[in-house]
């Protein structure tokens, strides 16, 4: 094998595609004779964010990919890896929210040379983000304002976004997931003390969690937390009011809890992560909105959006894990966490 | 003076008071038996915030001192000293905002660990930030929620805030500042062309310049860009709705067009520097919220307040420069500015 | 319980003692009547380097307690804290270095201001600095230039950090930690094939690694990569000239090669992060060595030393896990990996 | 002009030529299938910092542009034009510096897959880069190890960067500049009192200074501070040891000690940040040796060079304004600075 790395000798800009790359910045306003020096950062910058939402298209197609065998264990490398990339996701949605920075080194005067030459294009025709969006779970019939998608993107690729709905989200694989965490057997739960009074129907584990939880609200908190919203949360009780399904919370709200076990750990970094991703990507649109309005005040964006306001909403109802970012009002203090049945505890470590 | 260097030998430990800023950590934790490592965290990144408090109160008292002279003029070293601490603060608000990722090393169960020790205990009683904040310009009477402050802060605390109420603000010294601008007189504007039918009480600039900025608007934009607020901003018609004044706001917007001038370099500096102030605070608030979010969910803060639903009020309503990010929404291209008449130009310039 | 919170009303300045810590800023250049507005900057930051030194100690030191144990299994929770509060020590790394953009907003002629105030006190003679270092590892005599500590530091602060060099620093511990590592029992590499030939008194593992190494490797590399150095390093043959042992660095190696399995997750992860903190803290030198040379040019340190040159010599020589960095030089694809017993690759996975 | 707009609808991919852009990712391992998830990062990553090479590029070369035109001066826009432009860099190698982060989420292990697929390809082939480098004013005899640019670039690409080398670089431009600073003619300084037994050669001031500055000296640091050294740097005495001239070192120094006047101030903020851009690329170089060093240890690099070695010497020896930074040694405090005439002063301020 050593020998065939001799047949074909790298150079860097080949490797690269770089004849490619640095041949495609090509400002209108050269093309139409306007002098308007920032107009390649603005193609630039947004080429970088591009290319780097190809790499988070990859990685996260690799996790999803992990995410769609039934057979995953956590016994496989699998779970590792799609931690790692995870991590590697949030590293750059770290980068993307800096490369503002960069951005907003254009002034509103200076974007005023060629902002005009760009109309109609716009930010929502960005395929990649949109798909991107849509690999994560967000349905075109949940996005903020969905009219500017449906009219702005061309006919092509608006159906190629519908297509990508009728796949597996991430936010869906996780659920299923979640859901499959090989711990509700009763043959774990035997010499678990289940309250008196307990609902038959509700697992013991969570009977017992539920009263602890409420007994433990300082006089202050009870009025604001609500013990149905609890119940519908974790126990499916009345009209669901969540994404994700009680079954997968459980699972989530178990694994933050005793991440302190080696089987949990793996789980718990990854919820930790996406997590924070969703927070990254509300951050981005949310600076990415404070820019806007420095940038055009009122103006309506190059696509006819209302600029700032757009990004406003889409900030507020693009959250993917809102959800699991909800059952944290449900947690309660180590000190009182319910004791797990030795048989299980055997279960979520290591034999060595 | 140089004898005078050895008659005090300086030990780093003792310049820095260390003594003090080291032993000012006590976690209730530790004071009640109750095991919590993450305290410590807790009340360090505290102290560090109200430090780095304490020097933005430093720099902003300096430049707060320089504004406050009637006689400051561009010729002194007071502009560029202020551009350049009011850029150090700008650099001190982003460790502030990179300050959370270390906060964020805190999970939830962490904190629940000592949460309760601390109540009624709340960020809400940072006096120092309570004060900075007014002397930007925050009144009381704007703040969102403001009942939280005045059930929440000692009476002397309050009084404290109230008395620095009655000093002229940050943001009021920029607006007289700004009022003084020496560009308006008649003397300058001989050779000005004035358009046809203009109002004889508005300045021939502001005349040309809207006539200029209307006739430039796209069609698109014609619904969303109203010209009644242009009037109201700019020229005082109506009812008032900016904070800042007319001839203020004027002079914003003279300076953001023509900062080419080296005249103008300067203040176009702090104007741009003070609204990125603006956006970093806000954008503070923003992750503040955000991780206040994931780490109570909808569980009242240790203040009593709705925890992350204030922050985002108060995101929203804390805004100082607000009326001069509004004034974007009325630039024109470059390449349409009026030309000021000579006479103003040679003033506007070095003449070396 | 819950009444008892009730006893103690915390109040947020109390709770944080800001009383001692916002007024423990003494200006020397104030006491002296000079006017020099940048030594508050200088002092408030250099107080919050010390918070977060402090800070780091309280993470570091229950990372010592943890490894002192010799009872730690992967089982507890010990390890997954371990990692947990070692990425925490990550996190404020980053914040100390991103700490130097604002001490860079100072302008020599600034420094200039107040420096002379300042002799001898100097960087040197931070206590907690220098205990951190030496609980990590760091010994007084493989110190750059350590005249200038003996020099300058008070007789008890040498000599409370020679008692700290007579405990187990954190590299030893993990060295011993490592050296543990429960997988070299003949009883789990009963079916592994030996190479033949082998040198007996080598694992079989590392015998067959050996020879893959080396014949893997690119004619290009052959000359750059010594195996006598493999050979001192991973099997402690010829004279010593590594830190850490041969057997730890053999589990280090091993615990890179195969993280894929759920027992060397933390433990991958923990080394990693170690390795992290080691390249951040390098590179806070490099960057603070930037500053001085940038600041004072080739003038002395205020404490008397050759100013940048000394940093730049602490940054080559303080280095702790250096012999870890360098078996990244023996790593083979994952492709090559000798595959591992069954028996063993049981060991390393859970059960469920 | 309005209608133009609507005859050629934008749409963003197409603007943004992302057809281009987005496919030009050919990871090698794929090619050869080999399974090597990480190559993607490695290509994109690379492509990122190409890009952001070319807006670096575009910046400089406009700078050039600037200071090429002999009748700059400090009333028109071109200074500050320079100065925002110069800001814009800093701020893409504070980005450039970030992306670390995200290329050291690839393991070694994960480097491995596919390193070996590169060579003889590597980051001395960047083009791009070598002509940034030699456009700052860094000539091919100077380059630390120059024999790896010459066996591993292109003939075409090395005669490229050689005849770059032919054209006036940066540094060469900003020194001509600064040595036309207008303010040494005899007519300013009439009123100035020269020092008894000054060198009739030595422009009055600078005869000044240097006694001045002489006496100040701290006892400690005569010994470290040269006199022969000023009198290199600043007065041209001896076998020149620098690269700028002692009449542009005069200016610079000039204008660091002066910054407070209006006339000043754009130089100053000029000369400021080309000083943050060589700190920056310096710690960008030095970042990327330990990340090296992380990932291949003592490995050679993938074309050959002694990988970590090599970046280090780079680092040292790059510097491009290492001269402006060793007049930083020359600085004497604020308030013993010879006062200016004052017919000198009137010329560096405005007259409104």
């Amino acid at each position: 094998m050593k020998n065939s790395y001799t047949q074909k000798e790298q150079y860097y800009g080949d490797y690269l595609g770089l004849d490619k790359v640095l041949d495609a910045q090509f400002p209108e306003s050269e093309a139409r004779g306007v002098d308007a020096h920032d107009e390649m950062l603005f193609i630039i910058i947004h080429q970088a964010y591009e290319l780097w939402f190809k790499q988070i298209m990859h990685e996260l197609d690799s996790i999803i990919n992990i995410f769609q065998s039934e057979t995953i264990n956590d016994n496989s490398a699998s779970l590792q890896i799609a931690v790692h990339r995870t991590n590697r996701i949030v590293e750059i949605w770290k980068l993307l929210v800096a490369q503002i920075d960069v951005l907003e080194t254009m002034t509103p005067m200076d974007f005023l040379d060629f902002r005009d030459l760009l109309a109609p294009a716009s930010g929502f025709q960005s395929v990649q983000f949109r798909k991107l969006e849509t690999k994560l779970g967000l349905k075109m019939q949940n996005r903020h304002e969905k009219r500017y998608y449906e009219h702005q993107l061309r006919p092509e690729h608006v159906s190629g976004i519908q297509e990508l709905e009728g796949e597996r989200s991430l936010i869906q694989l996780l659920e299923q997931w979640l859901e499959r965490i090989p711990i509700w057997g009763a043959e774990y739960w035997t010499d678990f003390e289940t309250p008196k009074d307990a609902d038959p129907e509700v697992h013991p584990f969570w009977a017992s969690y539920r009263h602890t939880f409420e007994s433990g609200l300082l006089s202050a908190e009870l009025a604001a937390i609500s013990m149905a919203d609890f119940d519908n949360l974790l126990l499916g009780k009345g009209e669901k009011t969540t994404r994700l399904s009680p079954a997968s919370l459980q699972a989530a709200l178990f694994i933050t809890l005793y991440r302190d076990y080696p089987l949990m750990q793996m789980p718990y970094q990854l919820l930790s992560k996406w997590l924070e991703i969703d927070e990254l990507m509300a951050n981005w649109r949310y600076r990415h909105m404070s820019m806007v309005r420095r940038m055009i005040g009122m103006r309506v964006g190059t696509g006819g959006s209302s600029g700032a306001n757009y990004l406003k909403g889409a900030m507020e109802k693009h959250h993917i894990f809102g959800d699991v970012t909800r059952i944290t009002t449900y947690l309660i203090p180590r000190a009182k966490l319910p004791k797990l049945p030795s048989i299980l505890e055997e279960k979520l470590r290591f034999t060595i």
